[in-house]
């Protein structure tokens, strides 16, 4: 990796000087806020920014048309956009805002070409081999890519982040497994257009209006939840043993996931005890220093009409996830109301938190 | 009751006169919705619009913020509120849109004069000797104003229609209840802002927002939902002996509530067989030619993405209530989407439709 | 064209026997709007649905996004989509909902051909030979059509409507210029987002927001509205000699355009004045007896908060625009709010009154 | 006005000790602003929260509903709230949100106590001796405060910021009076819903709507504006010699007003002069330096569809002003997209400016 590094710096003697990363899919919303989340970043410095076979040789700005508050195109308006191949645009540690579709192809050739790609696409997310990781909640799920390397016989890796409402489920869900163990959960979800991406949901469809499908949602959060919140072991993830019914609606919010959550607990906690355990849970302690890391992964709202997205998603960067209600459910036994920030902790702020912990476990060395 | 028509009608030998009727709380967004749907109603005739003190006395039109399409005021722009009291408005129908203060004292004043109060609040709704009207799904309790009458010594009579989310629930729960016996059930609502009423929602609190609380809506839901479903038996009610648990938001909808429905029912039907069971539907065969019924109380949808409330909710003038994406739950065994209009089949429309069924049966003559 | 309504209809002896049309661009959401204005209509019958190359041969439904209430397709599930050229869809009359860019190339071959066009495209709005209609308004410029014929040598003619924002205009000015002659025009729009057509706006780009451009809006609007208000003489017709400002906004609104119209009037009448001569006015009387003509063109509203399009736009099937708060403007006299149908009144019902009228002057016989 | 810094400050001697400011109105949206911009400002320090007597005595948390994101009630969650009265609430310095008809009572009492009262009300801002400030138009305005304490005999003094959209449209007006001189002006607004204040805009009255009219906005705007750019000579404000006309709309925007200009100016400048105006123009010299003034107070928009609402008016704190799409106007030369926000640079933020203005101009020493 280290020819890599210097063909980005110049210097790799430096201990200061920042890893080179190439962005795939740089000019989708979630390729905007990688941009937005890396462009000072501590460890990490935009060395590519890759786009599909139309945009590449463009500027970023004819490219993309950014859709983010804050300085447009982070100052990389002039960036010229490369073709999504290691030939073009290698780089140690690539981050994918790339479709499924595309990114079946595309991220294979960057791991086998020894980039260390850390996706948000759904292509590999469900793949044994696979890491499925929110930090907080399954850190030594990571160690994964050692048999992903040796199964695949890559010289780097695919990691991924999950599916955006997965992940903030599981944010909500881990210190329960953690305290107590789960046996069932149920999750309705009401999702912002964002996640659909730019153009995305027609105005027509949503002013005014709630859409009770989203494909593939429903299924990717049933199988992914499991597995993320499995135990590693022997080289291998086993699937945590309960059921997860979710049914996925899409309601004419900008940003943030809210979820209507019911949990069957073992031993029958009450809800003090519930929210107890969701104030104080800090997930794994090697996260907490990472650098985008929110201050508590958990805020928990007293107020009986709060998580509200509007009002509470924006905070720490949208990397927190708000609980609040917790109450007794008639059939599980707890329900609590549960948000999070679809596009930074369910995609672009989740991927780059992965990275940061492979940097912290001396994975990027 | 006679010569309170002849004090309405001049004429009370035709056999084609209607019966005069009162409007309780006549200036609100119910109450409106009552107005519209019996100014040419068959068998009813609007004959006083009472009020609160404060518009006693005033004109229709100066009293109340009109807030439906069609003709203002049904045209009853100049006729005058009178009081809330049977000393001043008395019928022999009484339609109560009133708050559940205010029908706790002046609904049963009217019912000790010897009216059929057709209410639209919460307040009798859960007395054990009060019907809990979804006539499709359990016209036969209507039966139960025998047994008030001898316990309260009224002459007249209190009848409910349920909470606007529970009404829509029990409609898409009957035809199950009836096939199949029910044993568990969840729901996830997303609720239209009519629903509170006007003012009601402030524009600052719901715009670009999901707000995870109802004040007392789950309670309503899980404690009205197995009432309905019970069965009528010696003069009483035995509540249908399932557990209902609800998760109530409020969304930016204008008119509609959507639900997210996942059910356990006996002998685990597949999800083609609740489809049919749904399709075949057509409730207590003695409410189909009522007035206000729809031409089928359930329509069942076929698209992936529907009902859409924005798209279906106005259908049948919003009598009908909508079923789509039957499929299977991994907790419960069938999981649906489930649509109704929650100001006319969840109120307005529900209390006439009341009225209508007890006309048919012989309670009004 | 006996033979074109023979092949149709089978029998063209019977008095009552409709004229067959062609809907080009049926599938979008303003040839929807013409699929559901025609279904049932006196004078047309639809004869072929036409849309582009991708689509024929497609059943309508599968082709299709129906975005609109009552019956889905209007019942035409089945029908199958021809080709936009006479050799496949020829009819005496045809409606075109196509986009600017093939209306140029399309239209005039089925106006070669015999057809009577009416277009909702701004291809040959401006075109000095096609009448500009906004029947209640300038009928007699239906006229030009002799023009249009000796010129370019066509057995049938293009008829256009106006923008939609234009149109709603016009109908606001029209009352005033006949009364007492306009001077100056400046107009601000708020418009709604079926404007864009499906799927059209992007929710990411209106949810929460204003968008103070619309490609070309403006422009039309300035160039059309004289032309509509000119004067027919000579077989030609001469622009008004005032001059129009337009100021064009996207707003989060489904239908309905909302416009703020400032005027300087000939004389300075009083804003009672104009208030009576807007509620005066009945248009072109050979227009107030047309199937699809509201009861009347204006509907002036006296409440200081009205026309809201929401509550409004609805009315006589959107065919009627809404005038209110008449008062007077500091600069130019006279200001008023203005609200009309964009698809209705500015898009299909416009096009199907233009033909209502061409019908009844003897055009189309 | 010593004694009263020392009874807050317990220090007067210092050089660096702060001037504490009481709040009126402080539960409110705007005075919810006032306190966040106070918490940690470098001039002042909040010494007294003051609120209706219903909510006198209550703690801050308990008499008001926070609707900002950043930490609840700034931290003051417990600060005890006091009469708005100088008996029981007097500071050297207060800030007013109060209404306009408590406003007429109770800033008198404070500014003949000795207070520089900083007001948001609309009750003086139209008094010949009151000054109506937008700091980088008219700070030598202030000097009004001279012939006001003449006048009135008051120790203290009340300063005005404008109604929020005048402010907005003198902003966008200032620099062209400045570099040609203006003869005429029309505005069309489309409003934010905050403007109303909370609980303000019922949601059914504005969701999918637009509402042309806001009580006593468009008088506010034509009066207002000639004032501020009006020249101060002899004690007097002289105002400026041209018609405003207004036209204003509510729609649903949370923040934020977008207004449609167009202007008449001496000497007929192109758009690219006038947009160079813009782009130049850094308002009154002593304004740049103010810890609430923006960088620019005017950012000057080049792509065609911007400024909008959601994406531009946070920036700078809200207290930028952006102007968008300069063009020719057909009727009176320039037109321009403008947009501020509302109760930052349109209320709170305004009425900070302009106390900064004062100390910076000497007047709060």
């Amino acid at each position: 990796m280290d020819s890599i590094k210097a063909e980005f710096n110049g210097d790799e003697t430096t201990a200061m000087s920042r890893i080179p990363v190439t962005i795939l899919g740089a000019t989708g919303v979630v390729g905007q806020r990688f941009v937005r989340r890396l462009i000072d970043h501590p460890l990490f410095e935009i060395g590519h920014l890759a786009a599909s076979d139309r945009s590449t040789g463009k500027a970023y700005e004819e490219a993309c048309a950014w859709r983010l508050d804050g300085e447009p195109y982070a100052g990389l308006n002039r960036h010229v956009l490369r073709a999504a191949h290691p030939s073009e645009a290698m780089a140690p540690v690539v981050f994918s805002a790339l479709d499924s579709g595309p990114a079946k192809e595309i991220e294979p050739l960057f791991a086998a070409a020894g980039s260390f790609v850390f996706s948000n696409a759904s292509a590999f997310r469900m793949a044994k081999d696979v890491p499925l990781l929110v930090p907080e909640a399954n850190a030594d799920h990571l160690a994964l890519v050692e048999t992903q390397r040796r199964v695949r016989g890559w010289k780097g890796a695919i990691v991924c982040n999950p599916n955006c409402t997965a992940t903030v489920l599981v944010m909500g869900l881990a210190p329960l497994q953690q305290a107590f163990g789960i046996e069932r959960v149920f999750m309705t979800s009401m999702q912002a257009i964002s996640g659909a991406g730019y153009p995305g949901v027609p105005s027509l469809d949503i002013l005014g209006n709630v859409i009770p499908f989203i494909r593939s949602e429903e299924d990717k959060v049933e199988e992914e939840t499991p597995k993320m919140l499995g135990r590693f072991k022997e080289g291998m993830v086993e699937d945590a043993p309960f059921a997860v019914s979710a049914m996925c609606h899409r309601v004419p919010v900008i940003e943030g996931h809210s979820e209507a959550v019911s949990v069957a607990l073992k031993g029958s906690p009450s809800p003090d005890r519930v929210a107890d355990v969701f104030r104080a849970w800090r997930g794994d302690p090697r996260v907490a220093a990472l650098p985008s890391a929110p201050p508590a992964p958990i805020r928990v709202h007293t107020a009986e009409d709060r998580p509200q997205v509007r009002l509470d998603v924006e905070k720490d960067g949208g990397m927190s996830v708000h609980v609040g209600r917790v109450r007794t459910c008639r059939l599980l036994g707890i329900k609590f109301a549960l948000l999070g920030h679809n596009t930074e902790r369910g995609a672009a702020g989740a991927s780059v938190l992965n990275a940061e912990l492979a940097h912290a476990l001396g994975y990027l060395a």
